[in-house]
């Protein structure tokens, strides 16, 4: 497995790649690698020839006051599970080339972009969108998989590529979640083993909405309050948002139609968690 | 010549060049093709085995007060045009599909669209950015080729092309120019002969502004006012901006550099022309 840092030579070797008729598939990552991460390299093996997986921590789509500092980096540990996991070559590209200071160049997805995580975190789905659009440019891969988890940020992905006419088809995996349904994650480190309790809230709190949602339950308002009682009975929770609405669009509906996708974002102590489920009755 | 209007015909046919080891050249166009635009062809068919020219007069790059619907169009002139100027195929992709009604993805260039053009027809350059990005990844060429006259624009896709790691070389053609020094323009159609006249002052003042700057003439205040009192002495005129600054990063300049941009665009009666030089020591 190779671990490569400069933008051309990744473009020569997928390009090599790619002349010797193998088809590519990238898995953007942001490393510390976890369980869900590992799905998704599972995914792109039964789909392409070669796997790529970017690994870059991408100050563009933290906000002034987040976690980029602070985001877990261990790209020793992250290039052991990706050799594992059967990875062909890890792309880790420096940010100063990914961001020289002339860099001035930003893709913005409109309408799904808003709301949700683009409420509570100005800017990030520009830079998630930009940093996408470039990797898959350096890369160029047949396929690219994303998580669930963060279900915005593929929905912004995928009507990217379709505005843009990308020539990469979007593949996802659903969310690997822990024992106790915890979804992973690479922010889940940050908790203390109290908090790691109260986590699991959210999870509990998606069952809860689709054990209302299959015995008939169709308003938002009543599901928002059950999601929000189960949540804040925990403690170290505050809730950021909670979304009932149209899975494809993202927009809010009361009553709810089915499928319905309810998403949420907490708090637990400092560091921000997010989780959802697609509301359908069996 | 192929003459192709769907979407996913036009990437197979590149795709099937490529697969023979052939190049492909982009000379994007909005028609109403003149000898300028087949300048450009000619410098695609020394660079690449085979070209395709792009018809699209893109509806993102107007403004809301701007030409749009009077933009004058004929494919069929058009299509004899570059059949005799050697072209492999004309892509014509049709508005609705090149902007569906769910589209919401934009390109932003952020510095280098600002100023000149930039200020006096907002949006526009996020219109070139974003279209000339999608007939990119639809036409999949190895070059492209854009006309000089369009100077900030050709500094946008470059710096778009550099942001995003886009994989297709930009190549420039020099101005061509009418017997009188008249940059070819397509919406040099709109001007009465009276007006046609009064046309040539743009270029007049770019010589005049050369002729200053060769005898050492440094101020960019007193080149403005040379090329304002050529331009204004014929009738029907109307200065829209006059800039004399930075070639590569378009910052404005007193006292100027050795190479300067003089770039120039004014109003002759109803119709808007842009004209440039690279004002240089010989």
């Amino acid at each position: 497995m190779k671990i490569i840092r400069d933008i051309p030579e990744m473009g020569h070797v997928s390009c090599k790649w790619k002349r010797d008729a193998m088809t590519v598939a990238l898995v953007p990552t942001m490393g510390a690698l976890h369980a869900g991460h590992l799905a998704l390299v599972q995914t792109a093996k039964a789909h392409a020839d070669r796997v790529v997986m970017s690994i870059f921590v991408n100050p563009a789509q933290f906000g002034p006051r987040e976690d980029l500092d602070r985001y877990p980096r261990d790209l020793e540990r992250d290039a052991d599970l990706a050799r594992s996991a059967g990875i062909d070559c890890i792309y880790a590209p420096d940010p100063t080339d990914m961001y020289p200071p002339d860099f001035q160049t930003w893709i913005r997805v409109e309408r799904v972009s808003q709301g949700l995580c683009g409420t509570s975190r100005p800017g990030h789905f520009q830079g998630v969108a930009t940093v996408v659009a470039k990797l898959f440019n350096i890369v160029q891969p047949d396929f690219a998989v994303f998580g669930e988890k963060d279900y915005q940020q593929l929905l912004v992905i995928r009507r990217m590529v379709s505005d843009l006419h990308i020539p990469v088809r979007i593949l996802s995996h659903p969310i690997v979640r822990e024992p106790d349904g915890l979804a992973m994650s690479s922010r889940n480190q940050y908790l203390s083993d109290k908090e790691r309790l109260s986590a699991a809230s959210l999870f509990r709190s998606l069952t809860e909405a689709q054990h209302l949602f299959s015995s008939g339950e169709r308003s938002a308002k009543r599901i928002t309050e059950a999601v929000t009682n189960q949540i804040l009975s925990h403690p170290y929770t505050t809730i950021d948002y909670i979304f009932l609405g149209d899975p494809n669009d993202l927009k809010p509906k009361d009553p709810l139609n089915d499928p319905s996708l309810l998403a949420v974002a907490a708090w637990v102590g400092k560091t921000r968690l997010i989780d959802n489920i697609i509301l359908r009755l069996p």
